[in-house]
């Protein structure tokens, strides 16, 4: 099984995934989390020419590299610990190219997005995807950092474009991607999410087969 | 003009391009000449991952990584410097990533990876391409570095779809591509090339505009 979690930054979205993987850890699972980009030497090297302040990077070039790192961790990742039984929990995945670079940054129509996005991941979709929504003044007062990193330099009206185009994937694909109010506390929002994942994993037929031999890449 | 210099590894077009960039600057014209992947800081970082035989790529992530970096170069580089009246020479353009990836690698078929192309460059075209084309022993004997990069460790095989490919492209269009037996002498390849280009600047009516302030990037 694998699951995503979308969302803008300061949803919340890499809180929740680690409280997710803790407790499937917890319940007997074997879990591998990732978060994009990274999760492989290539895609690690790629996550720092992205966040980069001092680089200048063209919106479709981003696309591509953002594309590249994910690609790598598919095959290296990704792939191989499906294959090996794990559950796979993505901190981000396509839908943040379709909502960043497509409907962000305006670099490619989402026809066309769609297809290459199911070229890039080997044709690899989320069982599930929890979109983490919250109106951005809430984002942005979430966020810590002294100094935001390339990809949050962007302004206001690049991250409304990113949410409209996270409503929009989600009215299109109401079966995978399941919109959360963000807004909400954290324990209340791991249980809603802790719910629907049980509910999935009987439906799968999905039983714990963990060995405590988890890899979790956040840590 | 955009003239784009296409071949296996040794057939010697960074060799002819130097050369042809040179009588042109002795002709009076601005030039600039770029290698790919290179040419930005983007594309020289994306390069370094590119050539590291420590690093494990996928073939599609490769071929994200080769168009992210001439995305970059387009955009950076080749498009300002063809509006401000230079003629642009490359050494290697898209033909190398529909030869190496698609037709080396297999990685795409040709007609998407068309498009593709023509969204990387921005529907930028070369005016020519010169394809140096040799027998890969010929190529082979030619290079002369004892550690071959990570590009270079392919198999014979895979070197002679590259060379199939360039010859499917330029059956293609025969109108842009311009296949050179280049086991011919340095000297006499260059001549050939040099009548080709006076013939286009006529055709195209461009003449010298130099005023010294040419920006040769393999210098």
């Amino acid at each position: 099984m694998l699951i995503s979690f979308e969302g803008i930054d300061g949803c919340g979205k890499s809180t929740q995934a680690q409280l997710l993987a803790r407790r499937l850890e917890q319940a007997g699972y074997r879990i591998l989390l990732v978060r994009e980009p990274g999760g492989t030497d290539l895609s690690e090297r790629i996550r720092q020419l992205l966040l980069d302040p001092a680089l200048e990077i063209d919106p479709f070039a981003e696309l591509l590299l953002f594309s590249a790192a994910r690609r790598q961790l598919v095959m290296q990742q990704i792939r191989p610990a499906l294959q090996a039984g794990c559950l796979v929990l993505c901190d981000r995945f396509y839908d943040s190219t379709t909502a960043y670079q497509g409907g962000g940054r305006g670099v490619a129509d989402l026809d066309w997005l769609r297809d290459f996005n199911r070229r890039v991941t080997d044709g690899l979709v989320p069982d599930r995807t929890y979109w983490l929504d919250v109106p951005l003044a809430v984002a942005w007062a979430r966020r810590k950092q002294d100094k935001p990193d390339r990809m949050e330099q962007a302004d206001p009206a690049f991250f409304e474009r990113v949410r409209a185009t996270y409503a929009k994937l989600a009215a299109e694909e109401p079966a995978r991607i399941l919109r959360l109010d963000a807004t909400a506390p954290i324990e209340a929002l791991h249980e809603r999410i802790w719910t629907d994942v049980q509910r999935l994993l009987q439906q799968l037929g999905t039983r714990p087969t963990g060995s405590g031999s988890s890899n979790n890449h956040n840590g």
